[in-house]
């Protein structure tokens, strides 16, 4: 492709040579001619006047007169210059698909299901009776599709993942290898005699277009209705999603993090590792959940939480400042207690 | 089924028409003639003077003589009313069964296996040498029933479980989909180069009848003997319990715990989500863990504990309070340094 | 075998009748002729003068020479007697082998992949195009091997594994059920509009020889480059290991830790569970860190750190001592602001 053309995929502006032909992406100390590179870490702006790549990728705030920059370096200013670069280098280097073309031998489909145009079923895929696939999807080797499930078109499922009975699943959505859709959320009533009784999870679980679900990850049915996962969420390995959770739109979440019951969490969230979040509370759009924060009360827009329980950031810090010196702390009251006496003594004396 | 089968299933007391046929069940502001609804938040009571459902579920302390009730509406008092509304839907609206009837062609069974009647093994299910699966049992596509693996009458394995050879599953037993049953407890002994050699483990996991397992729980076999977990314990998904541990009847685990090897946890204990505890130590009955304990000593019958490492609940709550008000704590103790040295000199100039 | 081949076998030094013949492994108080039984907690000593065993396990530290040991039992010394005891009892009395002898006929394998010789594959298992499995190698049913995945000699892989296309396992490695090698890294870069573009994932995943890796652990592949997982590692289950992470040599990690992003964890590391690292830090060699603590810093080699955010582990300790007491010393406080009032009152009196 060329410089143009690149600029055009990445939303770049250029300036340079846009016909020089770029036919590999390489480091900016090992590029050549033919080369894209890309300049991120200011650390590595050094090596702009003497890489021999025959275009860069730089940050829109990139001085590209300046003196130090090779004759003739074709130059395409974006956001995010890695990122530009990884996506030309996935459309240079086309990766080896992980699916299959076609629909394989041994998957099970039965005639009450509906596959669309040019789906990827794997080895061993059990598709449900009334399931329906959408065009494009590729399901990998091993996963279970149940009964009356729908999932959408351009979907990736990768292996072993268990999508229950019912179940709904958007457009454009990525799935990672072990997760699980539509496990019955945990709720049980106890009984007099100290055992408990299982309740009925009639509910579905819902995942809107654009959503990416981690390795391993665990997303709960609903009792009744939806737990229901909207436009655009991320979410990263090993996270449990309970029961009629709701999580908004372009919301993402690191590993580890679970999510009680019937929590409605808002839009553009974000929520790092190993978080803990108790049920019935609503977690309010923008709000950053720093990790291994521990949630029992609602939030406030866009405001940062840490610790657990959870407290305001800057106030969370303050504490762990003097928690850290409390050995010291409990030794000045000591002391202000000895001084005390000392003082109540000599005044004693000198009263008397 | 009429008011009074519908009272006897569920264990209700019955006030009213108990002829009328219930086709269906509704919510309160929704229902209508045939319909069964209840009442279990107070806020929804307005409504009971409204509906037009033909009877209605409500609380044993509920008074159904108060003049807001509507004419010829049937009262059934129970215990839990939104549960037994469950059971009603659950009974009145039979969902699609996840399960296959009978053995799908793809499923693995060897001849030396045994097989219950009335089983259902879905596609791509496999079965080991010298297994036993219990009449009724059913067992979804893609999991891996190891050799030698007994499991009981009644259950229900959803898809992609694996249980390891050896391992022994009770009656009425629920497995949710990626769990592992019987893995390798980790133990490995260090060399002196700083290696580690791994310790056989030869034991193996039992789960007794009425357990529910969470979908990617994972329950690592003995040592030597059983990982126990005993009658109707019920866990969570994404629960780790390591080799040799004992869980205790009736106990509950919220999602994302772990419990180290060889501890025992009594019966009828609750600890919620998060919570990791050492091993080798007893978590008494009745013991009660908030979120994210973490507990290194063993408890005291019926106690509560809370925080990391874990506290009696009360008195941790007590600490909380004082931990948010640190600087201000801090900075009183620097005041009283200030007005000390304020007073020692003027003491001193008192005595001079 | 003889106690003299026992000897062999465990590195122990033996003391007593080196032809007696040992047929099986028992309990020091239940133990026969012909059994061989061990010593480990010195409250069994008692039973050594009694044993019926016809050898016994014995810590080098132990004296055989004690009255209390009864004529004519044969002593091997050794580091660990209770580890010498388990690899004598799996030597004695042969597991059932839960894999299968060769391939079975519902295990695809396609014509581009290489098995090598002695390689079990169980039911339903999926293998790539163009993957290599070594020799030995045994593959449980359900598990699913990625396009170009290599796997080296002797490994052992569990039910239902996944491995992503294009990773690379070494030798004599092992990894438990549902585990997933080579998810997508965690990665989206932030649009102006809010929601999140995919920053696609090119790199693999390497488990060099000797890993262990839990039941359900998740380990994502990197976005360039290699995820790394160097000689000997231990892993327990449900661990989630973020892209681009390196763990050194015989480094050994507990349940539910999570490890983010391009973190470098050095050699012989003891990480407890439900550790959080954050991504970009360095774990120094032999660091030890306790369960639950978050580590947000670089730590220092040799060094044990607790809590979150991770402390020097004897100043966490000090910490605690005074936290647990907090509301004591909110009490001295109150009662030093009292007592300094009064003697503030009583100076102005003097004065006056």
């Amino acid at each position: 492709m060329t410089a143009r053309e690149v600029a055009i995929f990445v939303h770049g502006e250029l300036s340079g040579d846009e016909a020089v032909e770029i036919l590999r992406v390489a480091k900016i100390e090992e590029a050549g001619p033919g080369d894209l590179t890309f300049l991120s870490n200011p650390k590595y702006e050094k090596h702009v006047g003497a890489t021999r790549a025959s275009a860069i990728l730089v940050s829109t705030s990139f001085d590209s007169k300046r003196g130090s920059s090779r004759e003739g370096l074709t130059f395409i200013k974006v956001l995010d210059p890695y990122v530009a670069f990884l996506r030309i280098m996935k459309r240079l280097t086309p990766m080896p698909d992980p699916f299959l073309k076609g629909i394989h031998a041994t998957a099970v489909v039965p005639p009450s299901a509906t596959i669309g145009n040019n789906v990827s079923l794997g080895a061993h895929v059990t598709v449900g009776e009334d399931a329906v696939v959408g065009d494009n999807t590729k399901i990998a080797p091993g996963c279970v599709i149940g009964n009356g499930v729908a999932i959408g078109e351009n979907c990736l499922l990768y292996p072993n993942v268990s999508v229950y009975h019912g179940c709904r699943v958007g457009k454009s959505v990525i799935i990672h290898a072990g997760a699980v859709i539509g496990s019955d959320g945990f709720g049980f009533a106890p009984k007099p005699d100290g055992s408990y009784e299982k309740i009925p999870q009639m509910g579905i679980v819902v995942l809107e277009d654009d959503v990416e679900i981690g390795a391993n990850c665990t997303i709960d049915r609903a009792t009744l209705g939806q737990t229901l996962i909207k436009r655009g969420v991320k979410l990263d390995n090993l996270i449990q999603i309970a029961h009629n959770v709701v999580l908004g739109e372009d919301t993402v979440i690191a590993a580890q993090t679970g999510i009680s019951g019937s929590t409605k969490v808002g839009k553009n969230v974000i929520i790092a590792g190993q978080v803990g979040i108790v049920g019935h509370i609503e977690i309010a759009d923008k709000t950053v959940l720093m990790a291994k924060t521990g949630v029992s009360k609602s939030t406030e827009p866009g405001k940062t939480y840490w610790g657990s329980p959870a407290k305001d950031h800057a106030r969370a810090l303050k504490i762990e400042v003097i928690t850290r010196s409390l050995p010291e702390l409990a030794k000045d009251v000591e002391e202000l207690k000895r001084s005390l006496e000392v003082l109540r003594n000599r005044l004693s004396e000198t009263k008397s």
